[in-house]
């Protein structure tokens, strides 16, 4: 199988870690927004419009499916995407979603949601949550993770704040906390340790590959994909980002 | 006299804030890329081509001339946006380095730049300053203050801790300070505490005024100058901080 990953920035590298770590694909084709990156402050419009225009660019290749690996675009856009695609396509607030519920068993869990503005808003995850019978939810937009995490900053007195500034009403810990965002996996042992080690954090990429797994039965190995890395602005510095994390080198 | 004011985003309303205070201009057009913001943590030659995408708006209007009010494409993209207009170009960053020259007397004066990332990358301070004269140079990048302004951050322990990351190394208060971003004015209470009233802030609409004044002679004041907001994205949500922020109703 031939895939297209897409996110408006890096983030959606650590959607294609998880698939590397378990060898699921033999060619993966990344694309990412880099030129117009952030999307998760940006309008729903807008979100759709960049949407429509990955896809566009995925018709460049004979593709399988595509993952889009950001939140918020899977949060306003997958609909209009899937309107003109020939392939299918899965996004991350669906595959949160099947997470949470292979992994909680009581439809009173505290479930507290975390993503950006935009994705936030959309009350995805919430409404799929309903859908899925859970009742008890809590959505914070957190959108300074965002350049915390792009500053490295993954630790320290101004997370500590920031973790404080936006947790100060969350009385009890969440039976599990969704990360809604590419970007906030790299928060995640700091988080972990803020919430205790009782909440099960939902990482978009790990919960991608559960529902590859489950849908697809992907049953062969592919130890050594064909790996291809394309963004809008400054292509090399993605391909670099990316050896450096995915350990191509 | 008709103007563009031009910026990433709102930030550059900080700078039409300062026009509107002096009475300049009988009409101002205002764009902002809001649909491709932030510039900061951008490539060169997609800040180029944005700075070029903006000439082209403007051609719809008959200027007499258009104000870069942002710091990045001030530092990157000026030439090049100059070799497609048909109108008289001046941006902060210049009009920054003259504020500077004007205000300091001494040329042994410690002067810090703070601004995105790539206006610091850029160096056009440090140039600018260099050839008037100043050698006691720092520059730091300050990329969070960017966020912490849109999250409407003004002050408390998040920004402290902010202000000791960045500063940590700063061992003596420097003469002056250029907040080399629109959005950095609104954290200038907070920055002028925390150097202290001996630092002279040097904020780019006021900046921009002064050049005005001088280069210019605008004698002439308009009391009721016409004012249009255009956006790439959302535009009304622009008039709607545009309204606030310069108590236009």
């Amino acid at each position: 199988m031939k895939i297209g990953v897409f996110d408006s920035g890096i983030g959606g590298l650590s959607v294609v870690k998880s698939m590397l770590e378990h060898s699921l694909f033999e060619e993966i084709v990344y694309y990412g927004d880099t030129a117009r990156v952030p999307y998760g402050t940006k309008d729903k419009n807008t979100i759709i419009r960049y949407g429509i225009e990955a896809i566009e660019f995925f018709k460049n290749f004979e593709l399988d499916l595509i993952i889009v690996a950001c939140n918020t675009v899977s949060a306003y856009a997958l609909k209009e995407m899937r309107d003109i695609s020939n392939c299918h396509i899965i996004g991350v607030v669906e595959a949160g979603i099947l997470a949470c519920n292979n992994s909680l068993q009581d439809k009173n869990s505290n479930i507290l949601i975390i993503g950006t503005k935009a994705t936030v808003n959309s009350k995805a995850y919430e409404i799929g949550l309903n859908k899925n019978g859970f009742k008890n939810l809590y959505a914070k937009a957190t959108g300074l993770f965002v350049p915390l995490v792009e500053e490295e900053i993954f630790s320290g007195a101004i997370l500590d704040e920031t973790f404080k500034h936006y947790f100060k009403d969350i009385k009890q810990n969440p039976h599990a906390l969704i990360l809604g965002c590419t970007h906030f996996p790299l928060l995640k042992d700091e988080l972990q340790t803020y919430f205790g080690k009782d909440t099960k954090l939902i990482h978009s990429g790990e919960a991608i590959v559960e529902q590859l797994q489950n849908q697809f039965k992907l049953s062969k190995k592919h130890k050594n994909p064909k790996l291809r890395f394309f963004a809008s602005e400054n292509p090399d510095a993605l391909k670099k980002i990316a050896n450096k994390w995915l350990k191509l080198n």
